[in-house]
């Protein structure tokens, strides 16, 4: 009997989303629980099969899966290994396809989080059918999945694909994690728009803004783009400000590997044309000429964790 | 009977160099002619078609010839053509391998020059047996090839890799040819020391440099080695500035397709550890955690000439 479900896990630095999938890509049941609420990897994978099993059960059992594609941040599609992740707790070199497999006897693969939504993208999104694109995740951080040739970008040690660490403004802004000026993710994130504002508004604190009626702590992206809806001048210069840099950033991955498409996705995706406008325009004034108007920059069709789910299951078809 | 030879074009803005190449990779003659002496492509291809009749019969006629293999600036795989080239006198776009196809009743393949260079190192050079690096060519501009997986990228149109556009200093130094600022041609070619050399003379008319002696019009990025060679701080700055530059761009490179190697060729490596030294500094110090002391940064040990030449012949084979 051919089997009929795959099931895909999205790790995050916070939540971990899972959910069973179909050879068509509906998510029929889903499901969370916290990532770090865990100390150790074997805790977790203890508990995330546990509530998996729920799932399982409820479809069939295991003879109907297939495998268990899992997404994670310093995902590592070749040893099947977490390395070095920044936003979790489990340190060093984790081999987690291995941990799942010897607990769940079902086949597993890891790969990386951004590369999974990409792959979400590519077989079940707005970019079904292109061979060549780029995803953007515009969240706390900037992530990114290359596919060129239909086919995910993994390089020669499987870490392809960093696009949030290039650098854009040198001698910029400093990363509190990597400890290195200007690269895209210090802008271009949530929590780069909330520096910009705090930035902008205690250099210049003439400007009238409803941004001040804030307290610091409430000054986030979302609060940005409700002033910025409310046509408030400093939150739309903010947005301007991200989208210069956001585009320029795009020019450049233009002329690396000259996609179809760039895919973004993410919470700063909500700002909408506030955000897409100063991008599209700052990217094509930086592209030479073979690459203007060529480019189309998109937003996701799919819910931000059902890309990764969906992407993740697709890594064992 | 076997074929046994192809026949590998340069097309460069001024030069053009070609030859016969057997399956090993050996060029067996070689010849030159102008590039910028025909005001159409079609007066060029009956010029070089001549030419190469002469190595053809010399080697036992076309009967021994599997295709020809031309690299050209903005040359397109996809279809055959060059388009927009800015250094060529030919614009618009031209369809070369079809005219030499006519010509020659030999079947043709064209190529980005860069792209052709890079394929000469992959299956010639110091990149034999690698399956991910990327060539970048330090000269009059900068060009530059991708290989992913073994294959190099071409993109959904067939002009990925222009890496000598992207932009490095945002704000910075205008192109010329683009009207574009702050891109890494405009810091890190032969043109963009020389521009260097003058920027830092000029604004600085105290410090004493052995460089104030040459006139301005044979201030070239050799002059700046000869007196860097002989310790002059000003010309060993002059390279400084212009690896650290480099270094960060190709960080940036590196964060996208994650290769073994760099391959760096073209007439500023002729500067040696004096460019290779501070670009691999500024190289490490903008790489995140993963990709940190893991890439070689390396110079071609083919001449360049024979590199694409030799990566043109590859096309055919």
């Amino acid at each position: 009997m051919e089997k009929k479900f795959a099931i895909g896990v999205d790790v995050g630095g916070t939540n971990t989303k899972f959910g069973i999938v179909d050879r068509e890509g509906n998510i029929l049941e889903q499901d969370r629980m916290r990532t770090d609420a865990h100390e150790n990897a074997e805790d977790f994978v203890e508990e995330l099969f546990n509530k998996l099993s729920v799932i399982i059960d409820n479809h069939g059992g295991k003879e109907n899966i297939v495998g268990i594609g899992m997404g994670a941040p310093n995902g590592n599609y070749y040893h099947g290994t977490i390395e070095y992740a920044a936003n979790l707790k489990w340190k060093g070199i984790i081999p987690l396809a291995e941990i799942m497999e010897r607990k769940s006897g079902i086949p597993t693969r890891v790969t990386n989080d951004a590369n999974a939504a990409a792959m979400g993208e590519m077989m079940y999104g707005i970019a079904k059918g292109m061979k060549h694109f780029i995803t953007i995740t515009l969240g706390t951080g900037v992530g990114s999945g290359i596919v060129i040739d239909g086919k995910i970008v993994l390089g020669h040690d499987g870490f392809a694909g960093e696009l949030g660490h290039t650098i854009i403004r040198p001698g910029g802004r400093m990363h509190k994690g990597t400890g290195i000026r200007g690269s895209l993710e210090v802008y271009a994130s949530a929590t780069g728009v909330r520096d910009t504002a705090i930035e902008l508004l205690t250099q210049d604190s003439d400007t009238p803004s409803l941004l001040r009626s804030y307290p610091i702590d409430q000054l986030t992206s979302e609060t940005v783009f409700k002033c910025a809806e409310q046509g408030d001048a400093v939150a739309n210069h903010i947005f301007e400000f991200t989208g210069q840099i956001l585009g320029e950033a795009l020019a450049n991955f233009v002329m690396f590997s000259s996609p179809e498409a760039i895919v973004l996705f993410g919470g700063l995706t909500k700002a909408g044309d506030l955000i897409l406008k100063p991008t599209i325009q700052a990217m094509e004034a930086n592209l030479v000429q073979v690459f203007k108007n060529k480019v189309k920059v998109l937003f996701s069709n799919l819910k931000e964790a059902d890309a990764a789910i969906l992407g993740a299951s697709a890594l064992v078809w």
